[in-house]
């Protein structure tokens, strides 16, 4: 299991993942304030993994609070809060973690805990964030696993993996449990620019593991379905809104209509975290745009001439009717997402456990039988 | 206009286009060797530009010659001729400029000259192959400003600008036609990976002619046309089928297919050069593969994990389906491309010069009323 991030002692630790593969450097983290700039600053990125990294981070600046009471502490809280909300806008699993953070801190606070209490509570419940994040990933590759065939050619954008979660990976979860379960895959990873997530982290975690993977150039993917190498898409999420567009990095929406225009199924693998019901659609997700120097320059060496301008929305989003299927800890979603999205959360919402899942469980809108819709 | 390529006395001078924009380095050839060398590194790329780039050195290698007679002197042509051949297989401007030397070479022998006046002969044909690229090349921008009106957003991808040709462009050449003609022309250049031609060569001179552009990676394209940020796609060719099938640098593929989701036109500007009525279609195109380091590494900073493979075909084919039009100096082609495109040479093998054309001339093959089929 890689080592995206985790507690050592009274410091978070986290792989700079900017710096992979070339070099292994770990950055520690000795404030909430540390963790929100490890986030901006994409030290650490992909959307479950700053979700886990936020709760933690706000578990850390709470657990050094020198609060007087309960009300200092509040206060206390809700900036850290914030700040963690300001460092990255897209990937819901940001805010998803926060609120989390906030539902424990009220349950505290209205059991009149005190501010020791209360921060020992944070640190629980950040924790429990982060283990149920692995968790997720495993059930997503158990489920997600039966979309890739034996022998399948499989693409994927960015990084959705290890890397980009608490650990094992969500789209790259999926392939892991593939070859868990003795089949032949192959993967080809887009290098994805300007970050090259592809290139440095996607390929670095799956040669760890001794997975086939084969870097390209994103421009590469098309000639590479037309030609027949590849069969199916796996890519992770930002954002999934509820009627299923989702929001990835940017280049996701080129891949999927590529899929579309050669027949591939293209699939979306995230945590329920990741779906957000209370965003109808994808022009209501909001785009981060990054710094211009991620595209002027590679490190020092300035690409582009002085005069031109340049772009560099961080997220695309993928309309629904691209999307043959949604990945997630409870099962495969397929089309329509408005009527299939929403019974993801009924299954969480009684307070009794949920019935033992079936090994294949598929939420169709309309196609009941098991398959998906696409 | 940029000095792509030159005659500086008995030296070939180009400009470094693997150093650009950074610095602008000066390369010097002294002979024919040399100048394989350099097209084969990309010193010199676009395929006008090295068949240009070929005529060029052939001339330079036997302008050296010491051959005794014209028996020895052919050797020698044979020699240059296949090394200049052995340098890049998919840009069929070096095997139509290699094929025109030796035309030349076979009338000079023919006329019964001497090795110094055979050397003569190549040199005024590698001339005038270049010269007639920079008239071709404004030819072009003539036909094809018309499909940009005023105010038009155009998507190019990788560099089909002055530093691939003689000078002027093939498809910068038609977006600097209708900027000349007054119009409001907005250019979004794809970086184009792996080489980043779009980020450093057309941005670079786009930006030198004061052309508003904005450099964006290739992920980027997609989510502007569906934002509907982009009006028409221009690019160059490497080669074109009888059919009307384009092979240009890896990556036009892909944004043909962005255009044809988005119905967006896209045109294709080439010279006749670039027309190979003796490839079938697409299939029959061969498309290069460059060394693998080129995605591994940038400069010497190494992107990709050891263990990882890597893919590195150079060029695409889009299919005719995907064309508006093709952009020529004889006119503007429509589909079908199978009747449209043979007769753009028809009109240049009468003895007599070809009636002068007027000012907007387009070849359908079933539309004939001057206005493309698409």
């Amino acid at each position: 299991m890689l080592p995206t991030i985790d507690w050592q002692g009274d410091v978070i630790v986290m792989v700079d993942q900017r710096k992979l593969p070339a070099e292994e450097i770990y950055v520690r983290c000795h404030t909430a304030q540390e963790v929100a700039r490890a986030i901006r600053t994409m030290v650490i990125r992909g959307a479950p993994a700053i979700g886990v990294a936020a709760a933690m981070g706000i578990a850390l600046g709470l657990r050094r609070s020198t609060a007087k009471g309960t009300r200092q502490f509040a206060v206390e809280f809700q900036k850290i809060c914030e700040m963690m909300g300001a460092t990255r806008p897209t990937a819901v699993n940001l805010f998803w973690a926060i609120a989390r953070m906030k539902r424990a801190f009220s349950e505290g606070a209205l059991a009149g805990e005190s501010p020791e209490e209360l921060a020992g509570r944070l640190e629980r419940e950040a924790r429990a964030i982060h283990d149920e994040d692995v968790a997720n990933c495993r059930s997503m590759g158990g489920f997600g696993a039966e979309v890739l065939p034996d022998g399948a050619r499989v693409l994927t954008h960015c990084n959705a993996g290890a890397l980009a979660t608490a650990g094992y990976g969500s789209a790259l979860g999926v392939i892991r449990a593939a070859v868990e379960q003795g089949k032949q895959i192959a993967v080809f990873a887009d290098e994805t620019r300007p970050f090259l997530q592809g290139a440095r982290l996607t390929a670095w975690e799956l040669v760890r593991d001794g997975i086939n993977t084969t870097v390209i150039t994103e421009s590469m993917a098309g000639p590479l379905m037309r030609a027949g190498e590849i069969d199916v898409v796996i890519v992770g999420a930002d954002r999934i809104a509820a009627n299923g567009d989702t929001a990835n990095k940017i280049g996701t929406y080129t891949v999927a209509v590529l899929a579309h225009e050669h027949k591939l199924p293209f699939y979306v693998a995230a945590p329920l975290s990741t779906i957000d019901l209370a965003t109808p659609d994808g022009d209501h997700i909001p785009i981060e745009e990054r710094d211009q120097r991620e595209i002027t320059h590679l490190r020092t060496w300035r690409l582009t001439p002085v005069g031109a301008k340049t772009r560099n929305p961080a997220f695309d989003v993928t309309p629904h009717r691209y999307i043959a299927g949604i990945i997630t800890e409870r099962g495969i979603f397929t089309p329509p997402y408005s009527e299939s999205l929403p019974r993801a959360f009924d299954t969480i919402a009684p307070a009794s456990a949920p019935p033992a899942l079936p090994p294949s469980r598929r939420f169709g809108g309309t196609n009941r039988r098991g398959e998906p819709s696409i």
